[in-house]
């Protein structure tokens, strides 16, 4: 019998572990567990934090039992110290301390990431909260529900420190969300930035950009946040989103080669360069599909597409992973925010000649009610006409998430912009127009990429308006 | 000077005027329109009829001063005669019953299509409609504002069929849709036919399925509907939406050739057996890609595409059309019902072998208000893995017609149903799970597709309900 260790709970160790006894039922399958939460979607945090999300348990992509019912084994509350690859068995200490091994024929290594923690002064101080587990987020509600703050400062306006925005503004407290970047969310460009700042002033979230935070101070019953571009602001508590880091150290310690920001390197099989040990998700460097280089790149989504395909080989199969496209999509109020792909910034680093193009409509037939404005840019290259990114921003029900999966099914295929024209889309009024809102934006795309000597200095943001039409 | 005619001011027609001008400004283009409104989205009038567009001119893509602004020729109310395609010239009619010829360098048909008239006896009495263009809408229009009928029978239960029905029933009139197949809408599998009239019965409109209509009746002020399996409903209007025939009579005087159901034959340019004219739009065969055969297909979204590219080739152009999937969509009350490809009956006779399985999943993360139910179908190969076809029913802010096309994305591009999990598409909570559900469901196939020696007799209809997750 082929035993199959996975150490991590979370996307890519339970994906992999599904996988491989979905493949394979003889397998015998061990996740260890740190904590008492395996298969928490915690991309969901924040709702639970808002209240949308009454019960926490509710967070749970399966529960413990539909995991075990699978014939798979966990090892919760264990925490594993070391990696002997030669003997091929892992040290893991329970809560009580008791240390054992455990051998294996294949590992995965699924330890997923860490927030990083920037150098401010006071972060330890009470009211001040880093959010990643189940854990953490419990502290974070035990705070609001017995100390009910009426005020938070938000450290991060990436898309968790967003989303918390939200969900805190949902509790009805005061929020300030505090950026490094001149505009808010700096994986999206600063139009689409400039919109989520709109959208977070419209329901009253303060958005301070550009300030560096660098110290936290307890003065009588407040916390006093303090930052460059001469920032203070008093506030009840205070929540860090600055971002994640991999989780590697059991793997470094056991011989594993890192790479960028220390993740885990592997190759399209999802092998390290060790034998019979492979890693998924967050700890590991990702291959970006359309520059067929690695990155530091973590998200959920991949995490799964991971882990599923080395629990599929580590059971004796031969798949590869596609490729990230960086795909992802966030809500902030009743906006949604997406992209794929590269931006113009990226593909200028990348070696493209970009050109990118912003476009505004209508996601159905304005004539039909409803309509909601979609903010949508295009970058190609402008020599070869490839399609290399897009970013969608607009009502959620303007249907922007599966829009922009459109744009990531077209750079999946190394189409060009010209030919997304081509991909025969769905339409009726109440829902899109005969020319889909992403065929539109692409049309407008060639149309300037063919005036595109008649553009002197900068490429970018060549930007149309309202027409809402193609011919 | 280049002179480009063309005959028909609807989707096809205005596209390739668009996209000739656009490409070459110095050609002289005059677009022939049968009546005086070029360039309508006629898909709109239900929502004329319903009372949704409260002025009809809010369904025009664009208006004739919008058009003429581009420098393009609007004859309207001119109806196009003859061909004489040795001379190059047209003949014309306008409404004072004057003709004249004009003269052509390049010619393009796009005269659509017209309704089928069943054979039904009354179809002429009063209170009895067929619906297609402008002139029709106003009639039912005028019909419904003047004599107030409360009830009425729609005779065609395909998606005109039932956006009317919806259209009635937001007037607040009974509401009986009568169809000859034994479920609802047969261009989508029964099962999604039953959750259509399962929505209809909901909103009070009556389904009668299996029904050939075959006369109606003026008795007293009311109209009598009769057909098979004893059918006979007294009602107040009638409406006729049975589907439609390509219009080419004027084609086929020309010596153009046709094909299925008497529709002008084109190749991949939407050139014309006769030399300089071109035709696109509903009165053409249309290129199936998936097949890579001519059939009849008449949607708007193919009229833009072909109107384009016959536009683009008229001036010189090199340009191919790349096929239909026939990819649509249709809004029914709240819910969006959508397909793209091939179903499996259809899948049969185009000589594969597929198998067609059921997956119920809900469009984001049950854990975060609003999910809503998706009935998804997927047809593959099941020897060679190819992704033959989909079906998506379901809450139409479920992302149904967006997802529908990731769908049609996939099978543009030739993938195999397993290779839709390598897709990088876009996720949050709110809007997705990390395995989007269609992917989701395509993994669902995959599972029986290596389990398919095991399934029995037909190949067809594997339901797998509720789990909504995917590993």
């Amino acid at each position: 019998m082929t035993h199959l260790l996975i150490i991590g709970g979370s996307d890519a160790g339970i994906s992999a572990a599904l996988r491989a006894k979905e493949l394979d039922a003889t397998v015998d399958v061990t996740i260890v567990v740190a904590d008492s939460y395996p298969n928490f979607s915690i991309c969901g945090i924040p709702f639970y934090l808002s209240g949308e999300v009454p019960d926490w348990r509710n967070l749970a992509h399966r529960t413990s039992e539909e995991i075990t019912q699978t014939g798979i084994n966990l090892l919760l509350n264990h925490k594993a110290l070391s990696i002997d690859a030669e003997q091929k068995k892992v040290k893991v200490v329970n809560a009580e301390n008791q240390e054992k091994w455990l051998t294996y024929d294949k590992l995965i290594i699924g330890t997923g990431a860490v927030p990083v923690q920037p150098t401010i002064d006071g972060l330890n101080l009470p009211g001040v909260f880093l959010l990643h587990s189940m854990a953490d987020s419990f502290a974070v509600y035990q705070h609001l529900t017995t100390e009910q703050p009426q005020s938070a400062v938000i450290i991060g306006d990436g898309y968790i420190g967003l989303e918390m925005a939200d969900a805190l503004n949902h509790r009805r407290m005061s929020v300030t969300v505090v950026g490094r970047s001149p505009s808010v969310m700096r994986t999206v460009d600063a139009s689409i930035g400039n919109l989520i700042a709109a959208k977070l002033g419209s329901r009253r979230v303060e958005v301070a950009s550009s300030v560096e935070v660098n110290a936290i101070q307890q003065v009588g019953q407040q916390l006093v946040v303090s930052g460059t571009n001469n920032f203070h602001k008093n506030t009840d508590m205070v929540i860090v989103a600055v971002g994640v880091r991999p989780l590697t150290d059991l793997a470094e310690s056991a011989g594993l080669k890192t790479g960028l920001r220390g993740a885990i390197q592997v190759n399209r099989k999802m092998e390290t360069n060790v034998p019979n040990i492979y890693a998924a998700g967050d700890c590991v460097e990702t291959l970006h599909r359309l520059i067929n280089e690695y990155i530091y790149l973590p998200l959920g989504t991949t995490a799964h597409k991971q882990g599923r395909i080395a629990g599929e080989n580590a059971v004796g199969g031969d798949r590869q992973f596609a490729g990230s496209l960086g795909t992802q999509v966030v809500k902030i109020f009743d906006m949604a925010v997406s992209r794929t792909g590269l931006r113009d910034s990226e593909a200028q680093n990348a070696g493209f000649k970009p050109l990118t193009v912003e476009f505004e409509t209508w996601d159905h037939k304005v004539y039909y009610p409803g309509a909601k404005k979609l903010h949508i840019l295009v970058t190609g290259d402008s020599q070869t006409g490839r399609l290399l990114g897009a970013q969608i921003a607009g009502h959620y029900q303007g249907e922007v998430a599966k829009r922009i999966d459109i744009f990531a099914s077209a750079i999946f295929h190394n189409m060009k912009v010209e030919e997304i024209s081509e991909l025969d889309l769905s339409y009726t009024p109440p829902l899109s127009s005969p020319w889909d809102p992403v065929q539109m934006a692409a049309q407008a795309w060639v149309k300037h990429q063919s005036n595109q000597f008649a553009i002197t200095n900068s490429q970018f943001a060549i930007k149309i308006s309202g027409s809402g039409r193609a011919n």
